[in-house]
């Protein structure tokens, strides 16, 4: 807790991973005063923000006391349940996203449901309450298909892709709600963040590619290489239409799959999204300055890349907890690589942190990022 | 104090003004984690780091306390005594820059006295011990010309321009001691940026011009126009030989004259430096970062600008303390000006922030970042 006044504006963020973290950073710069609610001490942003309160993020008294005072309240995750966020709007405070936005990103069924209202391009989905009416789905929309938890997953966790009754039967021993959706045939995945504010404004960045690997992003390029402008646009205008309509106040991550007959909606996220960490070196304004200016309903930043190309490679834990070490190498091998590190305890497979190339060409980008990633993860020269 | 251990590398910060802050967002992404020591809670980057301090920097149990447990030990400011520096690192501490390199930045007879000896362009000068021995100095190299406080002066504080005996009285009258310098007609103000690290790699900022009024610096123009080719390399290779000479760890910041007769040496500051806030945005590696990596013996990142044209104007405090209110006109006029504030309460010209403009063409980026300037600290459309 801070023992002096605030000068400006006071912005709660319930959660302390990284990208609360990275928000301080754009904080620092605006004068904006951050507080968080974090689950222990010397978590990701509790170790950058002095006002750091402990707390039980599904805990509507902790979380009403986390908001006194604050101009504004947002989150670093998606979990806190929709009746607090609704509890605490109540109750007077700025809370953005709201919780009629927000389910749409905390329940994939609602998602769907509203998209196909919309208009926003979606694959066959259905809910499913049991085994066999998703095996009755996969006939009716082919093998193989995708039984995804409606809450709680993510990086590739909870989601299964079925390609016989067996996969079906370990889905359901889960034990948690599912939904079915046909299996999209993608060409490769895209991004699209926008921004919407209180008033109304919105503001799309570039297109990006994402690349998976296990579920996990591994790789985002800026802007998405080759994509056509109409699709471009065209991604664009279904992410800041799904913004508008959801009512969405702050960032929104619209992650699509590219497919031979147009584009997808794969997943909403409603916050700083790991597809936009490229922003802040390859943005003017980075998606953790525009969270907050919406959030606070400032007037938005210009979205526009600062270089023609940028590449953020993420970070995962590898075997040697020792990051530091292999610092002095990739400083030392290219002095233009910016490091992002989260402030976590190396775990295998864990996002500790990424890297970000900007330049003028995709393919010295993409070999400078990977080259830092693989050594600062493994210790190989990539 | 921070309730958890650190992960990264543990930086001590004497002083928590600005610097010190905006060295918070260059650490957040390096993993290096802050300890600032600070006169009282609520100082600027007291707000932003959590393992604040609170001592006296000329206090030498305090500085020992604050120094148990860093990795490396840096100044927000100069005003430590040498003894004290001297003390911490015979007792094991590793001190940047160290107390040989830093009283040259402390006391301005010393520093007149090195450069002169290394052949470093300097006006003539010397130390005068009263009004005499000043009227003698001024009768040898003409009127006016300069006192200046020995040590302990800043932003056109301890300097006096001379133009009669009677402004020589009033110089002697502060009671500090004072030396004598030749009054340099200059055509413009010059600043180069270089950083050292102790393992001795060196890197130099392009030159950039500074704009002063009053003794106070309002704004950087990068690269400084117009400047030749030949002579900024000059300038470049009299900073880095200074640093060398001197034995700088860390940034240090050369003030130059440019006059029809060459470069003139005018001040040196070891330190993050009001003429390097452009390079928050406008280079590949921020001087906040670069600071952290020379203290740290970390190989030094790319200097390199990320747009032909970066314009910096500092925020001075007018009248009105509400800087927040007149934000929105700024944010909504131009979305691609970058706006630092620096958690400071404001005080009629006290520097309370800064805004950064980048682009192509050095017109319209004075413009925009002058009309953010004026607005943000007087409430007039410039």
């Amino acid at each position: 807790m801070n023992a002096y006044s605030p000068i400006g504006p006071v912005v709660g963020i319930v959660g302390a991973g990284q990208l609360a973290r990275m928000t301080q950073q754009a904080a620092i710069a605006l004068g904006v005063e951050l507080r968080v609610l974090a689950n222990a001490p010397g978590e990701s942003a509790a170790r950058v923000i002095v006002d750091t309160r402990i707390g039980d993020y599904r805990d509507l008294a902790d979380l009403r006391e986390f908001g006194k005072g604050c101009d504004a309240i947002t989150f670093d995750h998606e979990h806190v349940p929709t009746e607090h966020i609704r509890a605490l709007a109540a109750g007077g405070l700025q809370v953005h996203p709201g919780a009629d936005a927000l389910v749409h990103a905390q329940d994939k069924a609602v998602m769907r449901e509203r998209l196909t209202a919309i208009g926003a391009p979606c694959p066959a989905w259905a809910r499913v309450s049991d085994a066999a009416e998703a095996v009755a789905f996969a006939q009716e929309h082919g093998w193989p298909f995708v039984l995804k938890a409606i809450r709680g997953g993510y990086d590739g966790r909870g989601v299964w892709v079925c390609r016989t009754e067996a996969d079906v039967t370990e889905a359901f021993a889960a034990g948690v709600p599912l939904m079915a959706e046909a299996f999209v045939p993608f060409e490769r995945e895209l991004a699209v963040l926008v921004a919407r504010s209180p008033h109304g404004q919105g503001v799309s960045y570039p297109v990006v590619e994402t690349v998976q690997q296990d579920g996990i992003c591994v790789e985002v390029l800026a802007p998405a290489p080759g994509l056509d402008p109409e699709e471009a646009a065209q991604a664009q205008r279904v992410a800041l239409n799904i913004a508008h309509e959801l009512g969405v106040t702050g960032l929104l991550a619209v992650e699509m799959f590219q497919t031979a007959g147009g584009l997808v909606v794969n997943e909403l996220a409603m916050r700083p999204h790991n597809s936009g960490h490229w922003t802040i070196e390859g943005a003017r304004t980075s998606q953790f300055e525009q969270h907050l200016r919406a959030v606070l309903d400032l007037p938005l930043g210009s979205p526009s890349m600062t270089a023609p190309v940028v590449v953020m490679a993420n970070l995962l834990g590898g075997d040697d907890p020792d990051l530091f070490k292999r610092y002095e190498h990739v400083m030392a091998h290219d002095p233009g690589v910016k490091v992002h590190f989260y402030g976590k305890e190396v775990r295998p497979g864990r996002k500790i942190g990424h890297v970000t190339v900007t330049g003028d060409d995709l393919d010295s980008c993409r070999a400078r990022a990977r080259h830092a990633a693989v050594h600062l993860t493994t210790g190989e020269y990539a």
